[in-house]
Parts: C-alpha cells; structure tokens; sequence
C-alpha cells in the first residue's frame, strides 16, 4: 500500500514513464504559506543532471499544485502535487531482460505481466520527487515550529568522515551543510569522495554509502514505547526509500561492540535542564525523545545500474544471458538521496509530533 | 500506540511490576492446533534465569490464554494470552533517580508524575514475553505454509561469527541453531562470545550483540513497493523491541563499501525457477521479496542496567549524583533477544502474506 | 478485526462461554483518577438481571484491571480490563440447530466447524459488558472536559415519545434521564414501553425499539469532511454493536418528507456566538460539529432469542426442522442497550477530540 | 482525514474551484481491462445538467488517468484519476454569509480564515465525482467476480415506493433499473417522484429522499463481528458522501415496530444451500454476509441551496440577516446520489472481500 501515516496522511502514485506522477499530503494544518523557493530548492536537491556525479539527463521535477492551496496559503485539505512525465521513451527497456538488484523480477512475481516495467515502472527512484515535494510542504512547517533537519554523506565507499555524534550541532550548522552542493561536514573528505565517485563511473561501475541525518530542537517526551516508537517510525519512512537497505539510531551497529558503562548517555543538570553528556541513544529512550538531537543513519546501496558487463536472466526464454545497463545512469545516488531523507524524516517527524 | 498490524493486529499491554502483562492476538485464522510445547519452549527461551549468563530472578512465564482458543484450537477470533506478575516487591526503585538509557526521564516527560515507573514499567523487557507467546503462535502458523524462521548471534562485544549469507541454509539447519541453548553458527565463537559475557557481568559491566534472522520458504512476489516494503513492516516491527538500535537487510551498511558490480545479485535459472547467486539484498528488491531467504541483523544495545558507578541526575532535586544498579540484571541480553526477533518477525511475515 | 480507533485504539476480546472478556484500551492520557464508583454503575446498567424486564440470569460483571493504572490513576499505557465468565454450562447449546437471525450460520461459515458457538461465542451480546468498561472510562474522560453523553429510549414497538431535538437539553437534563432504570423523557411513555415489553415476554415474544443519544460541550470544528466525518467514525462505531441496524444523525430518515425551507437549521447570533435555531442536522455539517448538539438515534431489533416455535435448519442434517430457544433471555434489549450506545458513543468522540 | 480503507486505500482531494479534484485507488489488482464506457456512463449519472431535473450548468467531469494503467489495464499499482475544474468565477461568493446547512461555519471554524469557501471548497458535492471514478473501477471489477451492485429511489419527499425486500432481486432486475434515467421499480411512482421535485423547484426550494442499495451475488461468511462489521464499514462509507444523514441495513429503523417472531428471519435450506425465506436482516448476520442479498437504505437530506429567502448569520459583522441562494442549484440531489451510493458500496464492498 502507497499511503503512510496516522495523524498526516501520504499517498505517492505514478510510473517512471506514465503519464505523471505526485502526492497526496492530508493533515497539513490551513494557515502555513508555502515557500516555494524553499520547495524548489529542495527538489533541485533531488533532480538528476545538476552536475558530474549525475546522470545528464534532466527530468522536469516541476510540480503542479492541484489542491489544497489556496493563493499560496494551505487551506488544511489535501494537498495533491504532480510532475507530469516528459521525454518519456520506453524503446530501450528489454521487458525480459532482469536488470539485477532492480526491482524487475519481483515487480513480474507481483504483478504479472502486467506490471509497469518501463524505467522501473511504479518502483523507479523517481517516485522520489514526490516524496521530496510533499516532504518540503512538512520541513517548512517543522522549521516553523523550531524544528531543523539536516544530513551530510557520512561516507562513500572507503572515504569516511565524522559522526553528527562528535559535532557541535546546531541550526546553522546543519543548514550550511544543507546549502552545500555536495553535503558534508569537512570539504576535504567530500572531495575524496567525489573523486571515488567519478572513479567508480569512469570504470563503469558505482558506489554506495551512508547518509546521517539530525533532527534537532524536538521536545523530551515525543513518541511512544514499542510498536509507535520513534524508531520504528522513522525507521518504517526510511526503508520507503529505494536503495536504503539499513537504518540506525545513534551508535546503532556500534553499539554491538561497545560495553554499557560507555554506552549509557549519563544524565546531567545544569540545574534547568537535564540532557546526556553523550548521545549513543540518537536522542531516543524507550522510543520517545529525550531531548538531545535525534540522529541516525541510512546505508544506500550502490545503483543497480551499471554500465558493466553482467550475468542474468532472460525470463521470457528462462536462458542464462547477460546484461549491460545503458552507461548514463548516476554512479552514486548517495548525494540526491541526501536530500529524500531529510524530508522522508520531516514527514515522520510531523506524523509524531502533530 | 500499542497496537500493530493490518492483516492480523497485535495489542500488548502491561507493566513489570503491575498486575499481569499481555498481548491480544487478532487475524490468526480459525482451526490451528496450538502446539503448546513449542510455545512454552520458545517462552523459555526468553525467560531470564535459564543459566549463569543471565538474571537469576526467575519470573513466571506462564500464559493465561483468555479467548479464540477452544479444546486447544484456535476459534478465528481474538487471542488473549496474558502473564500475572509475582514477587513484584517495587521497594527498591528510586523514582527520582534517573537510571542512564533506561526510559525512566522519558516515560517522566511523556507520562508525567503518573508514569510507573516501578521496574521500567512499560518499557521492560518484561513486555516481550507476551509478544514471543503471540510470536510463536505466528511462527507455528508459518512453519505450518512452510515458512521457518531462525536466528544466530553473529557478534557480542569483539568476537563475530559468519554470516547467514555465506551458509547453505536450510530449515533443518536454521531450527538445529534455534534448539541450541546459546544460538550460534559456529560453536567455538559461542563459547568466546559466551566467555566475553561472563568477563562483562565480573567487571559489573554489559555487552552488546548482532542478531542475524534469517526467513526461508517465502515465496517471490510478496511485499510492496515503498511503504509497504517488506524492510519497512519488518523494521518497524523490529525496532519495537526494547534495545533495538539498528536494523539492516541482508548486506546493510556493508553496502556503503560495495561497488554496484560486487553488490548486484546475478540472476540464474535452472531453467524451472529464477534465483540470485548471491544475497546481497537479503531476498528483497524494491520491497518485494525474490525467492530468496529473507536475511536481516538487529543491533542490540548493552543492557543500561549495570553494577557499575554511573553519573546521572536527581530529577526531584535537579542535581548532579550518581547511580548503582542492582548487579543482578543480565550482563547481555542478545541471547534471550534472539528468540524476540524471531518471533516479531514471524508477526510481520504473518502480517504481509496474510 | 477487533480493533478500534485512530487516536485512541480499542481491541476487545472474548467469547460467552469462555475463560473470560475483555477490552484494551490505549491512549488515555496519564493522571485520570479512575471513578470506580461510576464505572461500575454504568456496567450495572448494562448487566442483565436487574429488574423484571431483563432475563434473571445475572452475570458476574466484576471488571479486574490489569495495566495501564496504579494507585486508581491511568499512568497513560494501555489499559487492559477483563470479566472472567463464571457458571458458563454449555450442554444447552446445540450446535447444528441454526437460530434464526443469530450468528451460528455466518459463524460457522467464516470461522468453520471450530467456532465457538457456544452461548453465541464471540457473537455474544455479553461482549458490550468490557466496551462498556472502556466507554465508562471515555465517557468520564469527556465529562471532564465538559462534554456529557445522555440517552433515552424514543420508541418501544409502538409507543414512542419525544425527541431530544424537541426539549431543552442540560447536562442536568441528561444525566437525571440516564439515571433512571428505564431512560426516558416521559415516564409515562416508560410505563407503556415497560408494559409493553412485559406483554411480549408473556407472549414469549421480544420487541425492539429505538434509543436516541445526545452529545453536549463538544466545540464547534471538530471532525472532518468525508471519510472521517463525525457520522462514519460514530455510525462505524454504533454498527459495532451487536442489533443495532440503523444509525441517522438529527432528523435523519425524516429528511426524506422534508423540504429544503424546513430541513435547513437557520443561523442566528446574540452578537457572540452563533447557533442554529433549528437543529435537524444533529449539530454536523460536513461532518464537522457546528456547536449544538451533537443528535443521533439508533435502531435496535427484537432480542431473536425467543421462546415462541420458529422454522430454521440442522445443518448438521440439512434439513428443515423448528426450534424454540430457551425463554430466559431478555423480551427487550434495548433498555440495557442505551449505556451501550452511550458509552460507545463516548468512545468514538474521544477518537475525534484528542 | 480523506483516506478510506484497509485492503484498498482510497484517498480523494480537491476543491470545487481548485485547480482540479482527484482520487488515489490503490489495492486495485493488476491485469483489469477498465471498461471505460462503463466507468464514462457511471459518471455521467452523477454529473449535473443532464435533465430538467438538475442544475443547467454542466461540469466536465472528464476524467485523466496518470498512473497505475498502462494501455487500458490495471497495473497493480496506485490509480490516480484527475478532473480538471473549469469556469469557475469565484465572485458570487460571498465569504462572511453563512449558507444554512452547508459547511460554511464549521469550514471555518476547523480551518479558520483559509478555509477554501468557494462553491463548498473541499466539501462540495462535486468532490464525489472522483469518487464515483474510482467506485466505477471497484464496481466493475466486483461484476467480473459475480457481484452487482444497484439501487433505486425508495422515496421522494411523500412518494414512496415498494423495497426491494418485497422484489425478485436478479442481476438483471438490478441492471435494468440502473439503466434508467431515473432509477425506480415502478415507473409510475418515478412520474410522481420527479413531478415532486419539479413542484420544489417552482416553489425555490427542494426535497429529500431514500436510496435503497442491494449487493447480490456476495458469498456468506465475509465480514467481521463488531467494529469490521459489514455494517460498519458500508456504514462509514455512506456516511462520508455529502447529505447523507441515515443508513440502516435491511428493515432498519422498522424494526423498532417489529416483534421477534416476525422480525427473525427463518432458514430455510433445499438440501443443498441454506437461505432465509424473509431478508429483514439485509444479508447480515453478527456483522457477516449470510449468502442473502446485502440490502441498505440511505437518507439523503434537502439540497440546502434553495433561492427561499432564509435566515442566517453575516459572519464579518456578527449579525442577523437573511440569504437567498443562486437558483440553479437542483432542487434534488437523490437522483444523481444513487450512482454516488452504488460506486461507494462498491469501494466498501471490495475492501471487505479482497
């Protein structure tokens, strides 16, 4: 099922070369007045063709509102938003060919043959323009209620820079790195990793990595124990994405090699307030919020499409054969999903919040 | 909110030191002959005090089934199984005093001065022992359709075992792991691991762990793209789990250091059915599963209960202090969580085939 | 499935002839002193066996609380509450013999040979008894917040009396009405009702009627257009009820013989608030409430359980036979059904206003 | 919240002097061939201006496809359906006059000034166009597994008409009445019926009416005690069309008037099936299908736009004063609702038996 939440609602439709694709946002309160500088900025964020690390073809991510906004100002209905699909030519997709790691093969065990198999059909990362468009609409109005959600690439490959967890985290800080064209805490490591990038394409081949992503100025006492925790909400959000395949919480997997008188937050008071003097936890006790900056960590898989030579199937003849995908697609999609994250989270975070 | 589910619905309710704790089941269809042995075995599994690696406060696990059960079959209707709780002697909680990565500040910020906070209260650990006795009437479902559901402890602290991935896994295999006291591949690492623990528990410190699950026997085409994805049912029902602060599917994070070429599954055919030759994907691609065993890890936290002197905070006198926890508490609770996992996911299996 | 709400989440459980029934409910805010006192008093009004309308066989009503409050006050976790059955002899049960308008033909057809149709099993009317527990604790939680639930019986067969929409409705008007035995305007019209049904009895008959309920305090703005207007979350709710078959909300059916000029509730101010003058459409429009009062009426068939000869099936033998059922039930329901549909009432307003 | 549904997801948005309105259905399995003649002719009942009997002033109702089809048929993925709004001049409205019985003051009061007042904004009857698309998909892909839906117009102001619990209900007999313009058993009482609303129209103002609904072909055992019930949920839908006040399921409301001894209905069984020789039940039985036909009336209040002089409410200067509405609105919605009641059940219908 395309539709998430509880107090928002969100549906995504559409195929990478139907006819368009969209959203629709409920829940949003009337009264909020769309930045749509801000929302356009965030989808350009998204949109492949920006620069080298990306596949050169351009797809018009313009979204048209069909409802819920009324002289640029939510009127609290539905907001739906399309982007209709333009240059949208199906002759080079082999139906039978299995593009391997690609949703092909399992999208036929589901829906037959009459699945939509054209550019990844319904299951294609485009689906993601939505996403970021209806995800914008909830950043905007968390920021409005002093709410900031940011990410950098925490890692490429080998190429490995610090943790949210060993900075000094703050609005500005993470919208600084928000505005960088490739988001990373030290310029230096984003180098190296462009440049492992931009390797991995020359050699027909590509790269994955992990996202961090911080959501700061949320209350103590949000969320729920157990099945509506905030981990499992956020969680439930992040592995809509296409290509996320894992999801952690504060020191997540390290945890596992840790000892618990490292691994406790101790509590501290300055006599005001309490926080924890570290945040192994990602800001997350028993699945509500502690006050601390909530922080996890997406693991992106490599693109499936690559230029390289490789082994697969031919499903209508059921022959062993090979497959060699068409060489534009992007090496890495790390630094476009960067930006899918943080507004997947935004709409978590306001599902939980509102 | 304490409920889950679309196809079947789970309710658990309960606190440690309360009255009794329990879990209404609904959806499980009628005329399954409830194998009660199996149910109390997995529920032993669970249960603390079983060896020197865990608690010696031994609780009574005994399930009360209250409904949709007749002459031990199952009547299609609502199962209410619950837990009475005994000894809950509550003398010793300081309700001031904020025990570190324990819920005890957020359930206060969330609950207020009403929160019972009287042995974790709601968030115990406790509550997973109606969840396993719902699991594992979901997982004698499944074996029933020929679905097995086991899991391995792949890491506690440094020492880590083999993977799934590289195993010939089998039902035979998987439930020959399962009946094992201390869940391993290999039983050298089980005794390293176990070792580790008990060095822990001397230094009156705690160790944290990997579980890798493993689902064989799901057929291909099961799942949804986007927010129905299998990774996503699967982790939010994980990340309900008490300690849970990662999960990945198949190769997970370890995709960050993948090239697309070593990442990507090949397709093969015997010329009868289509499988990947390897499982990096963990049997998932775009949500949906390929045929392959569904393969994910949690990460699990050390226990925040340690004898070890913490900092913290005296929430009643806003000031700095510091924290001994009673040492009887588990020096790791991976082992005991193994069957957690393999039960909740046997939930969310439940739930997406239905 | 046996789960109810959005904001607040309601499964109950249990079957007639059982181990026992019961409710949980979640989301109640934390800090709610429980008035036992009242709880048990609107469970009074719904127990059978009271007076000499109601069958004499009295059940054992006693609600035991197992989570979710400590010290009498909700601590803000789940609430379970459970009523053990007690003298539950099943060997009157025949169960191949089909009672007409009962639900041991679609039972059997959903649920197979293992239903438990014993007493009518999970069908039975007996399962109200913990929707009343959890409607209690929701009708408390609103009186409260300065919103009170009344009801009283408008028709009985043939002898009906005013409606709501006619009299000047108080929370002191309402609650003196529902303390009555018999919950009516008009005690005159209740000893004809009374009569009435005693004659049926006699007769080894039932009869049916209708129970209008009112809704005072609620502010105007609450609920939504369409899907969750205030109609379908409490129609979805009263349908829940066993016998009730109608549901129509201010005027309702009588909307069908009216004219818009005389169906419209005109709009007047004192120069502070607005009000209608007229209240046809029961305080909703769009399905959001406009401030008045929020007016529903529901219909209750005859009790089918009646001791006159009536045509049904063996279905064991598929053959035609009669059956005359056991003349201790109730001739009329609908007396112990008003706090049913009051407290149900309360519940779904509470799923709407948090 | 504009999201229906467990099984289907159906979610509806727009306003009437938007940009366009539209429906997400998704659960629509893939491989149906859309008969779009059929879906055209379902939304050409709806559609106003087609007689004397409506509002002169047509709407384009045509529908977009921009997901889920691929040439012609049902992809398995979610369908979105737009309709472009046209000529909508917002000038007439005025904002600050309340219009008796409509969503005026409760828009406002939910959503405050941005509340989207033109032509009903996201309450307007027109919004059921998409629904009526998406019903038209559900209601053919019902017909291909042997159900059919169909209704005709039990009541017009004082003109009523026989149920059809007194008629031989076939697909045919329901096929036939659907195809006429106005859908009656009787011809006669359909000459007196629209004569009754032509009268209301001379005189500026309207009438209301019932809509009776049967679904024939329905298995018995589908549905669920309690909150699934098959009354809930049919319920919940009827109630979010726009003007429906009442729903009652099989006799319904006159079942207040009935005795048990009539209002059972006896089964009855040939040897080989078993069915009940009277349907006061409307096929329903402890909230599941009994085999027999499902049968359900719907209240439908007055048009509130009539161009009578009313009372009411100027907003702006809180004070008194009189409204007359534009008199091209129909004087009587029954007839273009029944398809609106037929395409909804079908929705309700196919969540429950999917």
């Amino acid at each position: 099922m395309n539709t998430w939440g509880n107090k928002i609602k969100i549906s995504i439709f559409g195929e990478s070369h139907g006819t368009a694709l969209g959203v629709v946002l409920d829940g949003i309160p009337s009264g909020l007045s769309l930045d749509m500088d801000f929302i356009r900025r965030e989808m350009l964020r998204r949109a492949p063709g920006q620069n080298a690390l990306s596949t050169p073809r351009k797809e018009s991510d313009e979204v048209e509102i069909l409802s819920g906004v009324m002289n640029g100002i939510t009127t609290g209905t539905p907001i739906c938003g399309i982007i209709r699909n333009t240059n949208t030519k199906s002759k080079d997709y082999d139906k039978s060919l299995l593009r391997p790691s690609h949703a092909d093969f399992t999208g036929f065990q589901k829906y037959g043959s009459f699945h939509d198999f054209r550019g990844g059909g319904h299951f294609s990362g485009r689906i993601t323009a939505p996403l970021v468009f209806a995800g914008a609409i909830a950043k905007q109005l968390l920021k409005e209620n002093g709410i900031t959600i940011g990410s950098h690439i925490k890692q490429i490959y080998d190429v490995k820079e610090a943790s949210f967890m060993d900075c000094d985290l703050s609005k500005d800080f993470l919208e600084k790195i928000s505005a960088k064209s490739f988001p990373v805490i030290s310029d230096d490591a984003g180098e190296k990793m462009q440049q492992t990038i931009l390797d991995a394409a020359a050699d027909k081949d590509s790269v994955g990595g992990i996202i961090e992503c911080a959501v700061l100025g949320i209350k103590p006492g949000i969320g729920s124990p157990f099945f509506a925790s905030l981990e499992s909400t956020i969680s439930s959000m992040m592995f809509s994405i296409p290509a996320v395949k894992g999801v952690e919480f504060g020191s997540g997997f390290d945890f596992a090699e840790m000892k618990g008188s490292i691994a406790n937050d101790p509590f501290e008071t300055n006599g005001k307030t309490v926080f924890t003097t570290t945040n192994n936890n990602g800001g997350i006790n028993g699945g509500i919020t502690n006050g601390m900056p909530v922080l996890f960590s997406v693991a992106i898989k490599p693109t499936p499409s690559i230029a390289k030579m490789q082994k697969t199937v031919d499903l209508e003849k059921m022959e062993n054969t090979t497959i060699q995908i068409n060489g534009r697609h992007d090496p890495c999609i790390v630094q476009r999903a960067a930006v899918v994250v943080e507004c997947s989270a935004a709409l978590a975070i306001l599902d939980i919040i509102l």
